[in-house]
Order: structure tokens, then C-alpha cells, then sequence
């Protein structure tokens, strides 16, 4: 899981973390922002005669994406265009835009993803060495599309970009919950809107395995409850991508983890087994007894199968919080490690470690694995992927290693988008050479599924998933963060268009908690608060595998759009004494909902755990207004009226089924705001 | 496409339906009404400690979809249950619902469908024959799940419940536009929970060859545009299906509705090739040629092929709107009619027809196909679907075929759910016998795709199949409208749990159309409008296959809710005139209305096409208000004023973007009214 003991790593980050430089200002609503822009006078005019044709020999790639381009111009604009498909029928001297690439793209790490896109009033022309980066060029494409009242048009712009990072990925854990054959390919489609090229998908756990194994069948009959990826549905998922320019990696998490391999396949345990699936979340104990040499036996013809089904030249063997207690109970692993002195389970897992790469390299793959499996005697041609701390990241690229970075892209968190998107894998200051600052290949969003269920899972990935990408596409400067929640907006829009369900299921989650009665007085409480961050859910509630994620919580979003922006009102308003109006108008509208919530509340069960919550927002509200009364009649606060609403907000303060009050900060600013001598 | 030519017969049908008879009351919400209910004293309290267990054997469909209804039940209440799956492990006597069946049942026809469900204050008991009642009998526990401030129950009832006929099928047309592999799952999912047993699966067309051929790849390969299922794919679905008690039957249409086969296979058309995919909408020439002995052994081959990935015991093999002017044009065939003598086309498609069922018959399928194909010499165990109208239904049983009707229930004429509801199969006046009675198997839905999208079609779908669900299951009295529309909208948030769309993608369509501003003035306008009926689209603009199908036409529903429960008010206004504020209030957000969507409008060109039906809702609502005024002041409304409310409200009439304004009938009630003297 990537689990709770690292929490001080992760708080470290965020107060260390530089705050935005001032920016160049952006274009328009990109994201990822390219690496060069121009804009020229002039629009670009699009009509019903709009033709998309490629010059030369294309791809068939190539003419797919082309394709669904052009059906996607055509959803958003109505037009009854005339032409069906991109095909090479189009002849490019009357089309109205022309693609060429020089060659398709080899679906392989480091593949050139460049692309230059020129709109003028006459033609857009989109140039591109492989069709890897014309894909890239369509989507910005689609993002210059704009409307007035003249109609749908581009503006005039040269556009010359190139990723920052070539590698750009998103990990989606299929294991804690199951996610479906349409989850991961809504999700490649959103990746491939932000110009992300890496799937992780991660496939075995102790709770689950996920791949139908034909060498070895008990691993989805007996470890999968029964869902589980056929092969079929995984060439289906990989083609689907690389028609998306995206790499599918695989990672079978060795050796520990791995309960679910061990519950099918109990003898290559370290410890007696039978083994059953895992159904609570933590750090488990059954781990491959490495001085078996049936395990490698076994890993061996697993690999070989998986290798030829996954075409992706790397493949992750996870190795992360092998906690070795069965290794440290077993005597006939204490015996081997002495007879071949090896000092400790890190050693032991390393010696584990090289009998597996012997195994991949024989199936001509290359090993990545999170940051535990990091020993400096391993080749060099192995990837690390920090999660525990950049320190890892930095350590192994002095030593000559490939890194990518997971740590603080962990979505999982629900932390805000900012965070992530500051959190930048090569900063100026790192202590690395510019050979060295070559080996950091970029980075990953990790998407594990403790508590995200396919019905909610696409709000915890999206839009917050964008601003990672664009950290791992756009130039380092690039980092404005309210230049970023201003675009962030409109790609999370425009994404909801690819079948993505991060907006669209709030509703149907709140429709259920009302039992289909009107959500309106809801939607104003959940609109302002977010599930606990980090790992305090697990503290503040024991889940199960099989433990409902459907209840507020699990509607509730992070990085609430509504708490955030009253956030940035009352700020100004401390500023520069404005938008009072809009302030107190929000806060009577919170005062009053409890009234409103509260028959909800009594038809609906499930709702009972709110109505503290509710009774909160009423209150604190008042506080607000209270203290806009005091601010704007320029009166100071009483010290009695100060102690009350200190004690009223520091009681709203405590989670409360287990989510957190976004408009806290604020309504404290106005307090102490009230409370000033100096206004 | 069963096309525009038999619209007489489809409005002879509107006028001819008898209004509902006087009903018993239905029980609750539930959809479709059970044979038999007996409401008891008491209630089930559901809490958390809530169990299913099987006594005895089970099957594994059964654990499978016992397991689905926990989950559905445990997201509904949020209850954090300590019960992850329904498996044999869990002793019956502890738990609170015991489900019990004597056998697994056959995926057949005519199978044993019926169950009993009693709910008493200590335990729930679910029997039945087989697993295929028990998971109907699921579906209603389901639904009498209630919930007051106690908390979650389901009130005491015994059940006896069984379908009034066998075949309750729905179409899918995945030719006209494909419908992705998700699409069919989440519509499965609903047939199952209205209690349908059969997915007519619409797999040929003139437009495109949807299935994977391994004897013939050319079909997919030439003739999908690429969109097509893969056979992995076809046996995912099949056993979806089968887990949820669906049957699923193939259409391969033949001999005409056949350009894809020929495009891909010109060789055996009756006209020289090439053809290609057809992009228009109708009927169209290109047919198989009966006279050619190579169509028999492609055929033959073919359905061999076919025979063994399609398991259920039925094949449709289409037979419908042949027009024949490939077989006048060809003088190989004339000579061949002349010599066997065969006198006609219809003659010549009977021959044909013969043929195809040798081929069906040694494959060990049973033959279905429309109305076209019957012909008294065919063997009595083919069934008839009939769609032209019910005659060839009644003809059909009366010489002892088996049947099923169609006509009345295409719900891609876009009609409301009442016509489809009164529509009765084999209602009491039937010129039959009761064994010819008997010859009537149910009916089907028919979803056509000339003009939905995988984004918009669950709209079209549900919950209007809802309504015709329980025409098919529900005893013959069950028909009292305003109850199945006051249930309706119960079934149809249910639905949504399941994955259906058909909620949800309203605001993402009305999202888009915006351009992502605030959507409400659209939504009022659009939740008083519906898309033309019948094939009148077709009339108004040409539509081709990749003609865009998000304009505001696409986003509005049929049986718009907010318009009927308008007229509905309305008529209760002037039969008792109350209700007169709402209706105030109604018209008066009406009338605002045009000044809040102009500048949406403005922003957005794709709404242009509104603006002038924008203005027209906000001029008749001022009509609406006016006569209110002159009705509620008890003064007869002037000649000129009269004039003037009928130019208004006639003007209105007209179709904007394909769509019609569905409150005129109430405003024109109420400019009626206000004309009347005796007031």
C-alpha cells in the first residue's frame, strides 16, 4: 500500500516545499502548458466544411486519433460536418487541417513526442516527427478550440512543444478494489488528454490478484474473487493505449505483498500456509520464501507468460514493505542466509532480487521496483521509483541509475492539486550533476484503492491528475497555482467529454444519499469538505475490502472547489475590504441550510452521521457573519464574543464522518480579522 | 431500420389503445407489480448485521448475484456489514434472509421463472424452483427496501410472484451506431432488475458487421469502420447475461438490410459490387442472391461458426424490407424464378428463407425473424416477431406459430411510456383460442440507433423499458398509468446504481452544450421540450451515421417529466381550480427564461438553433399567464386576446432543432378555458 509509516516524509514535503515563482503568463486554458507559444493575429474560422487530412503515408494510429478528433470537434460544435473518418482519401490541399509525421512512433520509453502545431486564418498545419507526438498536437488542438458569438474558431498561434520528462505516468491499483475493463479505458483517454504516456497498472496484493494466469489458473480462481482481467480484456486494455501513445507497465509485487499469489499457491510461502485473502488494509507478513528454488521454478513460467502478454519492455516487481517476520521465523531461511552470508532480510530480498532480474532479462524485460529494491550492486539498466522521500530518488541517480517519482504524487492522499503540482521531480537545487539530472525520467500519480470504489474513483484521479501531468510535461517555470486552478477548471470540463465520471457521479452519489429526494441541501454541505487527508480514515474508521464507499465521504471531494474559492475571497477581502456581498451571501446561505438538510437527514438513514456536521456549518456561519458585522462596522470583537468563536470553530474543526470542514481557514481569518485593533 | 413506411399503422395504434381500465392498488413502489401481494402486520428492520444465506445447494449464478444484491443493498444504507459475500459458509439459521432453490435453472425459454419472497419481522425467506426466480425474487426484495427516521426495513409482505409471459426481450441495434461492450453490461443490468429474460442483440446492418469472423475476417475487417465485438467479447457478454438470468439472442439480418455482409463478400449480391458501408438512413437495394449456391456454403459456414459462439437455443436471422429491386434487375435470378416456379419476390425470399433454415436446423438453432418470413410452409417451431403491426401476430398463432410483438414497443419512436404501457400483447378481445393464446411469448423493446449514441441512448432506453417490462411480466389489470409513472420514477433512480446513464449524461449533454456555464436556463428550457416523435427527424434534416448527435434535440428526453406533470396540474387546475400558484410560478420561471439563456446562447454557437424556441417558451407562458389572470378574475378572455393566444400558441407548434415544446396542449387548455363562458 505505500503505507502510513512515512507519513513524516510526507508533511516534511509540504512545508518544504518553494512557493510559486512569478510566472509567464499563459495561453488560454492549455494544459499542459507548451513549451513555446506565439500567438499571431488573426482566428482560425471553424465550419461545417472543416476537413482534417494527413500528408503522406500517416499511421493507422495516426488516422484513429485523427478520427476521434474530429468527432470530438464535432460533438462540441454540432456541426454536420461532411467528412466521416480521417482517412487518407482527404486530399491535404483542400483540407482545412493537415498532419504530418515522419514515421510512427515506437511505442518504447525515451520515443520522440514532439510536435509543432501552426494555426493561421487559413490553415492549421500539425508537423510532427512520430505520430506519438501528433497525438500530443491534436489535443491541444482540441483544447484552442473557442467560441464567441461569430461562431467556433482558433486563434491564430505557432506552437513548438516537447515533454519535459519522458516518462509521465499514472498508477491505478486494480487490486484493493477491482476496477473494470471501462474504468481503465476512460482513465487511458483522460491520460492521453494531458499528454501522459505510462500506465501503471498495479495487479497483484495481498487483497487480490488480478490477471488470468493460463500457466498457473489458481491465481485468478482461487486469489481474485472471481475479478479478475482475462487476457483478452489485457490485449484489448494495451491496444487501446498504444492507439493513445501510452506504454502499459504491469507490476506484480514480489516478494511481498503477496498474499493473494500465496493463497493460491501456498507452498512457495515462508511460512505454512493454507492462506486466504486478505480483507482488512496495512502491512501483511507472507512473502515468497526466496531460498526455495521451486519459487524461481514458478516465478520463472509465470514471467515467461506474462512477458509475452504484456509487450512493454519494463515490468515493475514492486518489492516495497516486505516487513521479513515469516523470513526472520523460519529457520531454514535463518540457516540458508547464514550458509551464504547474507546479514539481513535486505540482503536476503536483493539476492531475491538478482534471481528475478536473471529471470526478466531472460524474457527481455527491465526491472522496475519501488525504492526498497534499490542495492548499488544491481545493473544499471533498472528503474527506481521513489515513494518514501525523493532522498532515494537522488541516491540512486548519483549512482548511475534511471529514477522516476512517486513521492508527492500520491492522489491517494486527497491532498489539493497545488501540492502535487509544486512538488516539481528535478528542482534547481538538487545535488546532481546534469548527467546525473538526465536519469530522472519524471514521474508517477499513484492511485491506490484502499477507499476509492470504480463509482468514485475517477473524482480522486481527476482534474487533480492534470496538474500532475502538466509538472511532468510543461517547463519547470510553469507554476503558477491560481493560473493553474483557473485552467484546471476547463480540462476537467473538457474530460468529462471522454466518458471520465469525476463530475458526473457526485450527483448520482448524492441522488442515492437522499434516497432521490432534491440533493440542493446536500450538495451545499459537501460542496465544502473533503474526506481526512492522508491516512487518518484508517484511524478514524476500521474498513474492510467489502466496506460500502458510498457514503458522504466517498462523495465528497478533494480539493473542494467551493471552500477553496470562498478561501480566496475572504482573503481579499482582509486585503482590500472587497467582495463582502459575496461573502456574507455564501455564509447566510450556510447558516440557513441546516434547516433545509435536516428533513433530508430524517427520510435518510444513511445521512445521520451529518447532522453534527450540519449543525457545524450553521454555526460557524453565524461566526462569519458575526465577524463580518464586526469588520465592516469597524468595531473590535468583544473578548467574549473572540472566546466563543474560537471554541465554536475549533469544535468544527474535529473530522466528523470522517471528512473535514474546508471553510475553517477562512472563517478563522475573519475572526482574527474581527478581532484586530488595527483596522 | 423497420421504417417510416408503416406509419399509418403505428398511429391507428395510439387511437385504437383503451384507456385504463379501473386497477387494483399496486403495492409500494415495485416494478414491475407481482402476481400476488399480501401486505402483513410488521416490518424487517435491515441493520447491520444483516446476512443472506442459501439452504442447501445454491448455484453459483445464485451466490454470484446474492452477493451483487448485499453490495447494492450495503452502498444504498452505508451499513458497514460483516458479511463480504454471500457463500455457503453462512448458516441459514443465524441469518437473516435464507434463500432457497431447488435447482439451477435452464438459460431456455419457457424456463421456471417464478419465486415466493416473505418478509416477516424475524427473517426474510426467498424460494423458488429455480435460480432464475431467485434472482428475480432478489431484484424485489430490492425494491421494498424503505427507510424512515427508525431507520431502514422492509415492510412484512408475502409474495407470490411469476411472469405472465415467457419472452420479455429488449433490442439492441448496435449497427447504426456501435454500442461498446459497457453499454450492453449496464443495460443488462437493467433488463435484470425489471425482470426482462432476453437481449435481442441487432449484430448486421447496411451501416455495419459488428461481429468478429473467424471464417470470414473480411466482415469485420472491411465492414465495421473498425467497431466491432471481438468474440472474447461476445462470450464476456453472454455470460454477464446468463449471471443475470438474460438470454442472448443474435440478429444477423438477411437477405436485404445487407450492404456490410456484401461489402465485405460482393461475390454474393444480386447486383455487381462493390458496395460499401452506407452512411444514409432507409432501406436499401443491396441483397444476398438466393440463386447462388455460394451464398448457401458462406452461409452454411458461417452460421456453423456462429452456431457454436452464440449458445442460445434461438438465431434471428432478420427477413425484413427486402425491397426486391436487386432481384427484378438480375436476369440469372428471374431465369432461375421462371424455372422453379416461383412467382414472386416474397416467394423467392421464402425459398431463400428454406434454405437458411436447413442451414439453422443442422447447427441445432431454432429460427426467429420478422413478420417478413412468415409463410405457411414453414415448420411450426420458428417464432414470428411481429412490428408492422399486430395482425401478422394474431394470422401467426391463429395457424399455430409461435410469437412475439414488437409493434407498440419501439421505443426509438420516442412516444411516452403510457403508449407503450397500454400496448397489451394479447389483450382479453384477441380473435384466439386459448391454446392459440398461448402461441403469443411476450414482446420485445426495440431500441433502433439511427439516432442515439452510446452517450445518449440509455435515455431512450430507460426508464420508459420499465414500463413495458411490466406490461410483460405484470397481470393483464395492471394498468393504471398515473401509478406506473409514480413508480417509474422510483425504478428509474434505482437504475442508476447500476451504471445506467440515463440521468446523469442529461447534465453532461447540457454541460457541453453550454460550454461548462451555468446550465440551469438551459435545463428549463429543455426539460419542456422532447425530440420529435416517430421518424419525423428524419424528415426535418438529413442525418448521416457520423452526423453529431449532441444538440440540444439529442439531450432531451422523451416523456418529459416536467411538461407532464405540467399538463397534469393543469387539468386538475381546471377541473377543480387549485393548484393555481404552481402553475403561476411555473409560467412566471418561463417567461424569465429567454433573458437568462440569451446570453448562454451568445456563448455558446451550438445553441443558436434555440434561440427562436427559447423566445417562443417565454411568449406562450405569457399567454398561460395571461389566461390565468383572466380565469382566475372569472372574465372571459376578449376575441382579440383569443386570436391572439392561438397565433402564439399555433407558431409554437412548429418544430425548432427537431424538437417540440410539450406544455402547448396545457397552455392551450388554459387559453380554452379562459375563452369559456359558463365559468
Amino acid at each position: 500500500m505505500k503505507h502510513a509509516s512515512f507519513l513524516t516524509g510526507w508533511i516534511m514535503m509540504f512545508f518544504s516545499i518553494a512557493f510559486a515563482n512569478p510566472a509567464k503568463p499563459s495561453f488560454g486554458d492549455l494544459m499542459p502548458q507548451p513549451k513555446q507559444i506565439k500567438a499571431v493575429k488573426g482566428r482560425f474560422v471553424v465550419n461545417e466544411q472543416f476537413q482534417i487530412a494527413v500528408r503522406g503515408k500517416g499511421s493507422a494510429k495516426l488516422f484513429k486519433a485523427a478520427s476521434r478528433a474530429l468527432n470530438r470537434l464535432r460533438g462540441r460544435t454540432g456541426f454536420f460536418m461532411r467528412q466521416a473518418f480521417v482517412t487518407k482519401k482527404v486530399n491535404p490541399d483542400s483540407a482545412a487541417m493537415v498532419i504530418s509525421i515522419q514515421r510512427p512512433g515506437n511505442m518504447a520509453l525515451g520515443e520522440d513526442e514532439s510536435y509543432e502545431l501552426n494555426v493561421s486564418p487559413q490553415k492549421i498545419l500539425l508537423n510532427a516527427p512520430t505520430d506519438l507526438g501528433a497525438l500530443h498536437g491534436l489535443e491541444t488542438f482540441l483544447q484552442l478550440l473557442s467560441a464567441d458569438e461569430q461562431g467556433y474558431f482558433l486563434p491564430a498561434v505557432q506552437i513548438e512543444d516537447a515533454p519535459r520528462f519522458p516518462w509521465r505516468g499514472l498508477l491505478i491499483d486494480a487490486c484493493r478494489h477491482f476496477m473494470p475493463v471501462k474504468m481503465i479505458e476512460r482513465n487511458l483517454d483522460g491520460m492521453a488528454a494531458v499528454k501522459m504516456n505510462v500506465l501503471h497498472w498495479h495487479l497483484s496484493e495481498d487483497q487480490a490478484f488480478r490477471v488470468e494466469c493460463k500457466t498457473f489458473p489458481k491465481l485468478q480462481q482461487l486469489a481474485s474473487d472471481g475479478f479478475y482481467y482475462t487476457q483478452a480484456q489485457i490485449k484489448e486494455i494495451i491496444a487501446y493505449a498504444a492507439d493513445r501513445g501510452i506504454r502499459v507497465m504491469p507490476e506484480f509485487d514480489l516478494p511481498g505483498h503477496a498474499t493473494s499469489w500465496l493463497t493460491a499457491y501456498p507452498e512457495f510461502a515462508s511460512a505454512p500456509g493454507p492462506y486466504s485473502l486478505q480483507r482488512e488494509w496495512g502491512i501483511f507478513d507472507p512473502v515468497f520464501d526466496p531460498t526455495n528454488e521451486g519459487t524461481y521454478t514458478f516465478l520463472e513460467a509465470f514471467f515467461k507468460e506474462m512477458s509475452a502478454l504484456f509487450t512493454d519492455e519494463y515490468m515493475h516487481i514492486g518489492g516495497d514493505e516486505n516487513n521479513g517476520k515469516q523470513w526472520d521465523a523460519n529457520v531454514h531461511i535463518q540457516k540458508f542466509m547464514k550458509e551464504n552470508h547474507i546479514k539481513n532480510n535486505r540482503q536476503l530480498q536483493s539476492y531475491f532480487n538478482k534471481r528475478l532480474l536473471k529471470i526478466l532479462t531472460k524474457y527481455h524485460k527491465k526491472m522496475v521496483g519501488w525504492d526498497e529494491i534499490f542495492q548499488p550492486d544491481l545493473p544499471k539498466n533498472i528503474i527506481i521509483q521513489s515513494w518514501r522521500g525523493r532522498e532515494s530518488m537522488v541516491k540512486a541517480a548519483q549512482q548511475g541509475y534511471r529514477t522516476i517519482l512517486s513521492h508527492g504524487y500520491y492522489i491517494d492522499l486527497l491532498l489539493p492539486a497545488s501540492t502535487h503540482y509544486l512538488n516539481d521531480p528535478a528542482p534547481a537545487d538538487l545535488p546532481l550533476n546534469a548527467q546525473q539530472r538526465k536519469l530522472i525520467l519524471g514521474g508517477e500519480a499513484t492511485m491506490w484503492s484502499e477507499m476509492v470504489s470504480p463509482e468514485n474513483v475517477d473524482s480522486r484521479i481527476w482534474p487533480r491528475t492534470a496538474a500532475i501531468a502538466e509538472r511532468f510535461w510543461s517547463p519547470a517555470y510553469v507554476r503558477d497555482v491560481d493560473d493553474m486552478y483557473r485552467r484546471l477548471k476547463t480540462v476537467s470540463f473538457h474530460l468529462e467529454e471522454l466518458g471520465l465520471t469525476h463530475i458526473k457521479n457526485y450527483a448520482v452519489m448524492l441522488r442515492r444519499l437522499t434516497d432521490n429526494a432534491p440533493i440542493e441541501p446536500l450538495k451545499t454541505l459537501v460542496d465544502i469538505i473533503e474526506p481526512v487527508k492522508l491516512y487518518k480514515r484508517h484511524q478514524l474508521r476500521k474498513h474492510y475490502t467489502y466496506s460500502p464507499l458510498t457514503r458522504v465521504v466517498d462523495a465528497a471531494r478533494p480539493d473542494a472547489e467551493t471552500a477553496r474559492n470562498f478561501r480566496n475571497t475572504v482573503e481579499k477581502f482582509i486585503q482590500k475590504a472587497d467582495h463582502s456581498t459575496s461573502i456574507i451571501n455564501r455564509l447566510v446561505a450556510w447558516r440557513e441550510n441546516d434547516k433545509k438538510l435536516q428533513p433530508l437527514i430524517h427520510g435518510s438513514p444513511v445521512l445521520k452521521e451529518i447532522a453534527p456536521l450540519s449543525k457545524n456549518i450553521s454555526n460557524c456561519a453565524l461566526i462569519g457573519l458575526e465577524a463580518m458585522n464586526y469588520i465592516l462596522n469597524k468595531n473590535k470583537a468583544p473578548h467574549e464574543w473572540r472566546q466563543k468563536a474560537k471554541r465554536i470553530l475549533e469544535q468544527a474543526q474535529k473530522p466528523v464522518a470522517q471528512t473535514e470542514l474546508m471553510i475553517l481557514p477562512a472563517l478563522k481569518a475573519l475572526a482574527k480579522r474581527a478581532a484586530e485593533d488595527d483596522r
